[in-house]
Formats: C-alpha cells, sequence, structure tokens
C-alpha cells in the first residue's frame, strides 16, 4: 500500500516558511500585496478567489479583491491592471480564469507588469522557465508539484518523469521545470498526451507518474510500474447518487487500484490542490522580496 | 541498412519553394533583408556569416554584413541593434554567436525586436513556442529537423521522439515544437540529457532519436532500435592524422555501426546543417510577410 503523500500537511508547512518570512518583512515596514480580479460570476472562480483572499488574510498579507461585472469591456481591464502595475502596495497580480468570452486572456497577461506575474503566465516568465532562469514566476500548479517531490524526499534527478497532459497551465510548464539543470531538477523527462501511442508501456517506465489530462480516474494499475510515485492534478466531478451533492470529486488516476502498486501517491482532495494555492503565496513573497 | 536523409537534397527543394515567394515580393516592390551582426574574429563565426551572406545574395535576398570590432561596446552594439530594429529594409536581424566575454548575449537578444528575431531566441519567441501560437519564430536547427522529417515523410504524430540534450538551441525548443498541437507535431517527447538514468533503455524505446548532445559519436547500435529513424544535430572534429587537415567531422551518433539498425539516417556533414540555414532564410522570408 502506498504511502499518502498528504498535500494538506505539506502546505502547513510550506506555510511555517513563508508566516516567519512574512514577519521579517514587516519588520522592516513591508507588507506583500496581492491584487485578485475577478470577471463576472463564475461560481468556482468565485470560490477560487474567495480561498485565495482567505489565505492572504490567515497570513497577514494585504489583499486586494477585484469584483469587476461580465459586461466589464477590455479597455476598462486593462485600466485596472494598469493602476495595480503602479500600485507599489501590490506586488502580485493575477486574472481569474477564465475571463468572460469578449475579454482576450492572453492580451491580458502581457498587460501585467511581469514582475507581478505570480501566476507565471507572462511571455517573459515563460521563457525565464525555459531559460532555467530562477528569477521568473513559475505557474503555482507545476511549482507545487515539484515541491511535493522534494518534501517527500523523491529523488528527481536523473529520475524518469512521465506527465500526462501538455496544456500551458500544468504540463508544459512543469516538464521544463524538471528538466531544468539544478537540484530540484535534472530529470529525464516525457509528455504524453491524447495523440501518444503506446501510452500505457511508456507510463510504465516512470518512476513518477503525473497525470494531468482531466479524465476521471484515466491511469489504471496496469499503467503504473510497481514502487512508482504517483501525483494526481486532476479534478473531475462525477456522479454519485448516494453523496448528498449528487456527484463526488476524483483524480484522473484510480486511486483504489492504483494506491496498491504505487510506492507513494497523492489523494483527490488533498493532494495538489492545497500546494497551489501555498505557492500562490510563495510567488507573492517572491515578487514582494524581489521589488525591494 | 538505413536510408540516407539527405540534408542539402531536401534543403535544394527548400530554396526552390522560397525563391518562387521571392519572386512574388520583389513583382510586389518587396526585397526581404537579413542583417547579421558579427563581434569579434571567430573564425567559425565568420565562416557562418560568410556562408548566411552568401546564401542571401544566391537567392537576392537584402544582405547586411556588420562586423564589428571585439572591442565593441554593449551600448555600442545596442544602438546597431536599435538602428536595424527601425530599418524597414531589414527583416530578419541576428547577431552571430558567440559575442565577446564583455557582451551580455540575452541582453542583446532581448534588444532585438522580436518580429525580426529569425534565430527565435528572443523572450517573445520562446513563449510563443510554448503556446503554440505559429506567428512566433522558431529557432533554426529544430525548425531544420521537424522539416528533414516531414519531407522524409516520417510519421511524427503519435511517434516517441526521444531527444539527446536540453540545451536553449536545440533540445528545448525542439522539443516544445514535436509536442505541439498540430499536423506536424503531436509527437510523445522524452527529453533525455547527462543526468539521465538508464539512458540506453530510454533511447532504445524511441520511434525517433535526435541526437544534440555534442559528444562525438555518443550513439551507438546499442541504443537504437531496429527500425528507428535517427537525426544527428552533432558537429564534432576528432583527430584523424589520415587527413589533410589532421581531423574529420563526425556527429554524435556512430554512423557506421546504427546506420545498420536505423530504418532512415542523416549524415555528417549533408544532414541537418544545410536545414539549419535554409531555415534561416524561411524566417527571414515569414518575417518579411508578416511586416507587410
Amino acid at each position: 500500500m502506498a504511502r499518502l503523500i498528504d498535500g494538506r500537511a505539506i502546505a502547513e508547512k510550506v506555510y511555517v516558511d513563508l508566516r516567519r518570512e512574512i514577519a521579517e518583512l514587516k519588520a522592516k515596514g513591508v507588507t506583500p500585496g496581492l491584487a485578485v480580479i475577478l470577471i463576472g460570476d463564475n461560481p468556482a472562480s468565485r470560490a477560487y478567489v474567495r480561498s485565495k483572499d482567505k489565505m492572504c488574510r490567515e497570513l497577514g498579507l494585504h489583499s486586494v479583491k477585484l469584483e469587476l461585472p461580465t459586461s466589464t469591456t477590455r479597455t476598462e481591464l486593462l485600466g485596472r491592471v494598469k493602476e495595480l502595475n503602479r500600485d507599489s502596495g501590490i506586488h502580485g497580480i493575477l486574472v481569474q480564469s477564465p475571463p468572460p468570452e469578449h475579454i482576450d486572456e492572453a492580451a491580458i497577461v502581457r498587460a501585467l507588469d511581469p514582475h507581478k506575474d505570480v501566476d507565471g503566465f507572462h511571455p517573459e516568465n515563460v521563457a525565464k522557465l525555459v531559460l532555467d532562469d530562477p528569477s521568473g514566476f513559475v505557474p503555482c500548479t507545476p511549482l507545487g508539484v515539484q515541491r511535493l517531490l522534494t518534501e517527500t524526499k523523491v529523488e528527481i534527478g536523473g529520475a524518469h518523469v512521465v506527465v500526462l497532459g501538455r496544456s500551458m497551465i500544468v504540463g508544459k510548464p512543469l516538464a521544463l521545470l524538471l528538466m531544468q539543470k539544478n537540484q530540484n531538477g535534472n530529470a529525464t523527462v516525457t509528455v504524453v498526451h491524447s495523440r501518444s501511442r503506446d501510452l500505457a508501456k511508456i507510463i510504465r517506465s516512470a518512476d513518477i507518474v503525473v497525470a494531468a489530462i482531466g479524465r476521471a480516474e484515466f491511469v489504471k494499475a496496469d499503467h503504473v510500474r510497481e514502487g512508482a510515485v504517483v501525483i494526481d492534478v486532476g479534478i473531475n466531478r462525477v456522479e454519485d447518487s448516494g453523496s448528498a451533492r449528487g456527484y463526488r470529486l476524483v483524480g484522473d488516476v484510480a486511486f483504489d487500484e492504483v494506491s496498491k502498486k504505487a510506492s507513494a501517491i497523492t489523494p483527490v482532495p488533498g493532494g495538489v490542490g492545497p500546494m497551489t494555492i501555498a505557492m500562490l503565496m510563495a510567488n507573492t513573497l517572491k515578487a514582494c522580496r524581489q521589488s525591494l
């Protein structure tokens, strides 16, 4: 039976370090600030923004929550972004995805000051990730996956990591992060996706499997070799008439069967999820530190 | 015995298309222009710049060769780059690598207008490669490797490509290019490097092997599975007392033994090399087209 990688406990450990650093900054008269822009009334986006705001408050950060109506124009939004770029009390800015359809998300991301782009999606930060430049911001979920591995003392260097999924938010940045030439990188990385042939065979050759394809319980015991480490980034709703809500949350990994074969595995929920928000807070502190 | 992938013949085929396109542009009164900046007197760099200039002239492009002394300061160089950025007769600019030690290459690349960055090293273009944005410029060698594969009718989609080497110039951009979601991408890509464990085993699982690690004849027959396609990006000098020059050029692949096992293989020289310059010309035309 696999060891459970407890994302909540590891995130708490991260917060201990962050609280110490925040206290040091405050002693110097600096309070790190994060601004989150939410456009429209997508309930899931609202919930994410609320939990980000809550965590900022718990840590004693300056938190600005900007809730704009769906009717907000691109020009208005760009104006708000520019104001926040200039605001010296704000060190990190993020625009909650997805924005309404009439807003070009890429254009908004490009308008962010790259030094405040704590989501790591600005071209400057994407390029820094490819260039192994540690001054850039790495997207929070890949960063959280890496931290789960290092905190669990999983050896990344030299290991074969198979990443399922080639999204801009998880798969590609994670692959680039883990192949970087540094002590938390140096992995051999394979990216597989919906078009890959011999998928099962390739995943079976992995020391570390990271599933980020958004397909409920896609990775089966058959896919995973005995003793592999399995990180599940997926979060999918499946119908469940036995549940009060009518659904339950499952990952991209068939947890029950895979956990019998893996040496360590993340649960869903309580694995990668809590790390994503912890890394957002860590990126905000990094932005603040770099601004001094 | 493997089929030989003839880079010179494929480059000639590319030039046929480019010549037609150049004629069309000239008929509209537009001559695509490329500026190459060479700093110092590195003999290899001089030779590269000469061959780029020669190819421009053969194709009837406007070619500017700027030869600056090693003593050139960063400020002077940035001034030259800015002039070329403004020059409407110049559509592509490249600074020949490596510049003298006192010049920060990254700063120079960032100063280039990304729309004229035909080498594809500007952060804007690196990010576009990650984002699958076809308006960006892809570095010439990876682009040449992809073209060799498509012109040879090697199926890239779904195939397992193992790239040896994680450089910014070849390994990483090639991995990103071949995993893009489009008809010349969709490969399953693994990047291996000096820190990889089980290197031979992983390379043996490849349908397509691309060697770009800069180690003479590193890839042996043992590494390659029967019928794989092998692309050799390496170009290494090895001592050879039997040669008039005292050395001969070999790739990263032990050609004699690997060619008995592969289904198709590039020679060195005459494989990837001619494609790199052809892709530089293609990128210059693309820059010109996009400027209209």
